[in-house]
């Protein structure tokens, strides 16, 4: 019922961590933990769900397909719409980055 | 589109501070900043949603209907099944709390 967002991040794996928090029909809610993981060169992100994510720890940026880039620092949140291609195209290793991401319908 | 979750949380006030991050007809995403304050004696939170709390910074208790009191510190989420009688009995004033809210439909 309770947990901590900050519990179980070290790893030995070079693998991102994704692991489910909570989910229903409606939302998913999901900690992702990088550590200069970025999206494979020539692929995209393009989700069904719209997604709302915060960076809670680290430094990361995105890429979008009019090749606008957003940095991300610790804090930072943004909404990504359902379909709205993107990339990540950086994530910091040391502090890794903590991702608290929603997903919904839009 | 893009913002910070440790943003403009200095106030003068004595009220806690409720701000919407995000809200469509799904979901609304909420910010919370509380300092000492609590749910008036012999008040609940009867909610029509599903709430996901996220405490970023501070401490906080939450009391539920059967007499459990459960402590939250810094990182610590829970999820709040819509209709499940809460109050908030204790926020830290120093750091202050901030929560990050999901409200969802069950």
């Amino acid at each position: 019922m309770k947990g901590n967002i900050f519990d179980n991040c070290k790893t030995d794996s070079k693998e991102e961590i994704f692991e489910t928090l909570y989910q229903n029909e409606n939302v998913i809610i999901e900690r992702i933990i990088s550590f200069g993981n970025v999206t494979p060169q020539g692929q995209w992100y393009d989700q069904e769900k719209d997604e709302w994510v915060l960076l809670i720890e680290g430094d990361a940026k995105l890429e979008f397909e009019d090749n606008n880039i957003v940095e991300l620092i610790k804090g930072d949140y943004i909404h990504l719409p359902a379909h709205q291609k993107h990339r990540v195209i950086y994530t910091s290793i040391e502090p890794k980055c903590i991702w608290l991401a929603f997903y919904f319908k839009s």
